[in-house]
């Protein structure tokens, strides 16, 4: 098996470790930037490198589009006019209907790993760095059964969970888990440093702005073709959104209590649903742990669950101004793991109560 | 020294464990709840209860309410109709100009402690609660000097550093950087719940929607009153992200790649900013870490830039699907101390680089 990977990064990067050393795969790499090209081989993402695309795709089973956002549809077009008939091209963009092209070429399935997003480079890359994670595959209607087959078992010989998807689907999804957030964030860093420029002393921010500001600003170089790539569905989200903060604001003013206590009821069922999805064992607890800030703490917490069996869906620490103490927000699934975990962290001499 | 505890739940409560053992100051406690009062009995956080609010402040040199938003304006007004002229009175409400009334009486101060918004009731009560914890204090134009500085002087004992400021302009801050991010988290689960609602599956969402709906649908019972107690000021917040949003999706329409990018980078330098507020020794880096899972490895790390003085500003742990490895974001102040990070964490052989 011969895989050819355009772009080694992360994610190509990873994906030429993985088949060379899960799926024992020839890796033939390509990328503009020199640099990163001795990076890969030296990280062993690669067994050589090729000159040029058509070069690197020769021979191959396989191609793994793995450009920036902006690039992936014209890289896509080149490697389809270089492969013959039994060669398989994919890509891994994070928004799909920027290749809608190429979806009349039944050689073609898009796709996106949802993984590796908090970091980027080559020196990041890792075997196992799509264990377990959702792959998206956006097939069209003329996709190659048996080249859909192939590539379905690629992803799956990489660890990850292939999953297929139509395209404008998963764009109008990503714009609203991911591409939305994005924006919401910058928008808020913008109007706390507004209020800020009225001359005031900034608080000492609590952990939901910080947490709700985690991504703000984050790589205009990654961001800005995701953007624009996706931005009609981005556009309707943010218009819904638009019409969500009109309906809070009527709230507000009409000074109605029991409507705003209803819209938050409604939002605290909608995120446990959206953390339940996919899971199974029932419904997600919220847990609160009053913990000292010292080493070993959180092992200590996680490390007891782990050995009871209770899976943490989710956690986040929010230290005190002093950095001494802390609280640890922690969501299991299930009423039986939820009161196994109450239990098992009591028995720690911890202070904890269900949310 | 009598101080007198209306309310002694998280905030009441440590307020009354700190006063007597970091003070030597005597407690008397009211709650209308005879079982939380009982639990502040054991824990020891104020040293008698009395039957009616009248006979709490009695003889009291300083009365802090800290009941639930909404009823903060009357139990004010009933302490300081109950108290002689030489008792300073507060409260810890979330909003300051709810009582605005009182702003009328020289004996009154608003204040707001930073603290404890992770989780409530008075079992995670704790002496050191408010250590390094700013403490807004919002005195009026009639405030008593001798009052102001016996409440200043009971603050600091407490171990929190208090910063007077106006009570409008502490309404709009906290607008800003706490309720509309509570609002915008509660949004975006709406809008993801309908975007699953037109039957797509959810995929496994990312850090960056984890973390921006990690407060959605708080505490209904503690939230509708913040919300409608400061309604005015976000309102105001609202507006100005509605407009914000109208402005992206115009860049967003126009296909206009250079905006967008200028928009996103001014939202990280934002960001920056709104981290370095307060803090000494030059800009915030942000560095990414790729980790195993196990326990220890963050306590390395903070142990090892600790060790070196490098403090650690803020932190976001994105585990891997598989839980098997992680990217941590670490966030550090001034120059050197970034450098000294890099090369600290490299030396513990883990993949660092700067965001």
């Amino acid at each position: 098996m011969r895989l050819a990977v355009l772009g080694v990064g992360l994610i190509g990067g990873s994906i030429g470790l993985g088949a060379r050393e899960r799926l024992g795969a020839e890796v033939v790499g390509y990328d503009p930037e020199p640099a990163v090209g001795a990076a890969a081989l030296g990280r062993g993402a690669v067994d050589r490198f090729a000159p040029t695309l058509s070069e690197t795709v020769a021979g191959a089973q396989a191609v793994f589009v793995a450009a920036p956002v902006g690039q992936v549809a014209q890289v896509v077009g080149e490697a389809l006019d270089a492969v013959g008939p039994g060669c398989v091209v994919s890509d891994v963009g994070s928004t799909k209907r920027t290749v809608a092209r190429a979806f009349g070429d039944e050689r073609f399935v898009g796709g996106h790993p949802l993984a590796g997003a908090e970091t980027a480079g080559v020196a990041h890359a890792r075997v196992d760095l799509f264990e377990g994670a959702t792959w998206y595959l956006t097939p069209g209607p003329l996709t190659s059964g048996v080249l859909y087959e192939r590539l379905h078992r690629l992803i799956t010989g990489l660890g990850a969970q292939p999953a297929a998807i139509e395209a404008d689907a998963h764009d109008r999804l990503m714009a609203s888990v991911s591409h939305l957030p994005h924006v919401l964030s910058n928008v808020l860093v913008a109007q706390a440093a507004r209020a800020l420029g009225e001359g005031e002393r900034m608080p000492a921010t609590g952990p939901s702005f910080r947490d709700a500001t985690r991504v703000a600003g984050a790589s205009s170089r990654i961001w800005t073709d995701i953007y624009l790539a996706n931005r009609d569905a981005l556009a309707s989200c943010i218009d819904d959104t638009v019409e969500r903060l009109r309906d809070v604001r009527g709230k507000l003013q009409a000074g109605d209590g029991e409507a705003l206590a209803a819209w938050n009821d409604a939002a605290r069922a909608d995120r446990r649903a959206l953390l339940e999805t996919g899971l199974a064992g029932g419904a997600v607890h919220e847990l609160h742990v009053s913990v000292p800030n010292r080493p070993g703490v959180l092992a200590d917490i996680a490390l007891s669950l782990g050995r009871a069996g209770v899976n943490i869906v989710d956690m986040a620490l929010s230290p005190s101004p002093d950095n001494r103490q802390g609280v640890v927000a922690l969501w299991v699934r299930g009423d039986e793991h939820a009161g196994r975990a109450l239990e098992l962290i009591g028995s720690l001499s911890f202070t904890v109560t269900r949310a």
